[in-house]
């Protein structure tokens, strides 16, 4: 019988490819997505099912302005970092991440990869804070830009 | 230690109280939800742990106009309908469900507990479809109203 496109089941989820990603501050941090949402026809949620491998991390430390995101471990350990913070993370923890409250990280502390569900909102524009860097991101849509915190400036009133 | 808002621990999760909700329009769909994104301040990305018990239905068959769903199952057996069809889903299995898409609806058909993560946009104001009663459901921040299919007529230019 075929399967409809709103739904990807277990085993069609193991068969996407997945897509490797080196975060570009953080030569340690490397995360293999798949998009769930996308595939099938979300625009304002993004799903990803997220691995990553043991001794390292999904991302650089950081925070959003405007997006809000979250995640729900599936399997494997690990540590989120909150505030500078490290606590132990296994399966069934959640985190969620208000836009503009602290900075995060995740990593791999077991032997075993870790898996978690990731959920954003896919908005097109945001800025990104990278407080370890001292380097803020500005995103916008198909293009970027990284800067210095010293570059920025309070707006004219 | 104590634990971050941002973070809820698998045993945190487990104790915190569901809110059980039969459908209005429908006496067979109970299902229980804890609000893991609330309770870590998102307020853009509605994350709910759902269950919905042998025999019972998450929700009456629906689609809404402007807000993105989906879920990912975690534990159990149930049937997805998508379409006035029906497709068996088991842990694993993601199902997306685009604005103005698919009319869906989801049913425990196991003998244990259906469990399941949804995700939804959290949108202050939407308009839901219910086919099989032919009615359409207005919500608006905290008022609501239900209205006959007949009753809706095209804006004027």
């Amino acid at each position: 019988m075929h399967t409809p496109p709103e739904l990807l089941r277990a085993a069609a989820i193991a068969a996407m490819p997945a897509q490797t990603k080196t975060h570009l501050l953080n030569p340690n941090a490397v995360r293999s997505a798949k998009a769930l949402g996308a595939a099938t026809g979300l625009k304002h949620l993004g799903i990803h099912l997220m691995t990553v491998q043991p001794g390292h991390a999904a991302t650089e430390y950081h925070r959003h302005h405007y997006e809000e995101q979250c995640f729900y471990v599936l399997a494997g350990q690990g540590e989120v970092w909150i505030d500078e913070q490290p606590y132990a993370v296994g399966v069934g923890d959640f985190v969620g991440l208000p836009a503009r409250g602290a900075a995060h990280t995740l990593l791999n502390t077991g032997s075993e990869p870790l898996v978690f569900l990731a959920a954003r909102q896919m908005l097109a524009q945001d800025v990104c804070d990278y407080p370890r860097q001292r380097q803020r991101l500005y995103m916008d849509g198909d293009e970027e830009v990284l800067v210095a915190y010293e570059q920025i400036r309070p707006a004219p009133g």
